[in-house]
């Protein structure tokens, strides 16, 4: 079923220990996408600058399963940028240049023909502008969005306005902490979770991911990672898998939120082996089962003796 | 199946955001053995100085499943004695004092009766030591040995020997990766695997555990605590609810090692509910079946839809 989503298209640099990347498209709409892309086609609302390089669509071209006509480029604004360089442990990175640029000004606006679009996905922009997007949508049956630090410290009454209108919040360890001021990560997103219609994923990059729905907690590792190469955008494949996933299974119980999530992180764990779109380009989705596969395998417990003494 | 454990008892100072406990009753093979003694009888050997107080071990001798015949009290000589202070964020923690008293002399001597034991733990000491404490059994089918980093710094060459006589090692993320140089943890962990005879269980606290074991790796997230009052023990009963497990199992494949990780998950998570062993003193096993059914279904992947385009 249909996905759209909201969010950023841009132009990177990055630096990693396996090498730098300049002018590269990057952006959390477009690593969304292209991650969603494997499960269900994608309709994709974001604004350009004139300034966008010929043929900087054809990583997302090349996927197939995007509809790009919400895709704005508008004259006289240049394209967002951002800069940025990875320590040698990749988990530490510093930003070196960040220019919003169109990202500044006014929001896209989304097409009448996205407007039935049943899943949606707000990607990390100004509250307001979330729900400003969610305005423009007839009846949607799952809305999830993410957030930023930004949003958490400046924006804290608009992020809890948009909050109370979606089902699900997608967001950091670090960010679910900041935003309920509590020190442990588990009570902080289970207190997120009372603050969105029905869940919350917090995301924490290297150690896995946590769900928080109907008053339970799920938990995954992440997939363990060697081949690391730039995780630019991993978070956000994250989100896209997991939304390409549940749109594609049309249903949203904690079991389907979990394995949406599990599928996450197995595109995120693929993402990060090349820079920018990279190695979404090369990968199938039998890539992606296969990864899947041997990730149930690894994390599934079996007891080999039954408890003797119970 | 006999299950010996070689380690340190001491008496420990310890705050916490939770409140704060004077001169209790800690050390390594303390709470190891109290884990362990869920799921096997536990022979439990050390050395304390004459000045442990008087019934300091009630706590242990309580659990029931614990012979402290191994306990040396050497007379002229002082108890370990330890101090520290947790920060708000719990996973952080400063050491007030530490002093080694009777761990800085000769250690002890595993009795007799207790050199046939099959399962063998050599809780973190000098590695001279553990290897000197290996060689005086016979014939061990299961040994399994924790470090940290002031050998890994100082004692490298025998650490390394003695890492070449024991099937297994039990780490934190940080020494993995200080013992191989390389940031990324799961390649530290393959390479640890390869200097060991079988295994190396990576610990990483909150964020959970990796398992190397014949080639392969498997991931488990922590259980998701949240009434966290004293952390310190926890790896300790990590290890011992593992090695306890495998005791009872006698069996050490892959599938039994991920197991005996998870029930070492669900044993620390309930011990750090409580300060020294007050929480392990309440539980019983069929507390820690619950929880590990939770926590079985809690990280347990079932896709809803199949792959439809394979």
């Amino acid at each position: 079923m249909s996905l759209l989503v909201t969010g950023s298209i841009g132009i990177d640099t990055v630096e990693t220990p396996s090498g730098k990347v300049e002018g590269v498209l990057g952006g959390s709409a477009v690593y969304f996408a292209a991650a969603a892309s494997f499960f269900t086609p994608v309709r994709f609302v974001a604004v350009a600058g004139e300034d966008m390089p010929p043929k900087f669509l054809s990583p997302l071209e090349r996927l197939g399963n995007i509809d790009l006509s919400g895709l704005e480029i508008r004259k006289g604004s240049k394209t967002f940028r951002w800069a940025g360089r990875y320590h040698a442990d990749v988990n530490v990175r510093d930003t070196l240049d960040t220019q919003l640029n169109v990202l500044a000004e006014a929001g896209p606006s989304i097409p009448a023909a996205f407007r039935d679009s049943r899943h949606v996905f707000l990607a990390n922009t100004h509250p307001d502008l979330q729900a400003e997007l969610l305005s423009q949508l007839r009846g949607p049956r799952l809305v999830v969005a993410d957030t930023m630090n930004l949003w958490i410290e400046n924006e804290r009454q608009a992020l809890l306005r948009l909050m109370g209108s979606i089902d699900g919040l997608v967001l950091n360890d670090s960010e679910a902490r900041l935003l309920t001021g509590l020190t442990n990560t588990v009570a902080a997103g289970k207190a997120v979770a009372g603050l969105v219609r029905r869940f919350v994923v917090v995301k924490k990059g290297e150690h896995g991911s946590l769900l928080f729905v109907d008053g339970k907690v799920c938990a995954l590792p992440a997939y363990p990672a060697v081949n690391v190469v730039d995780p630019t955008g991993a978070g956000d494949c994250f989100a896209g898998a997991m939304m390409g996933y549940l749109a594609a299974a049309g249903t949203y119980d904690a079991q389907s939120l979990l394995a949406g999530m599990a599928y996450g992180t197995i595109v995120a764990s693929l993402e990060l082996e090349g820079f920018s779109l990279e190695h979404l380009q090369v990968i199938r989705r039998g890539d992606i089962e296969d990864r899947f596969a041997e990730f149930v395998a690894m994390t599934r417990i079996c007891p080999s003796v039954q408890a003797e003494k119970l």
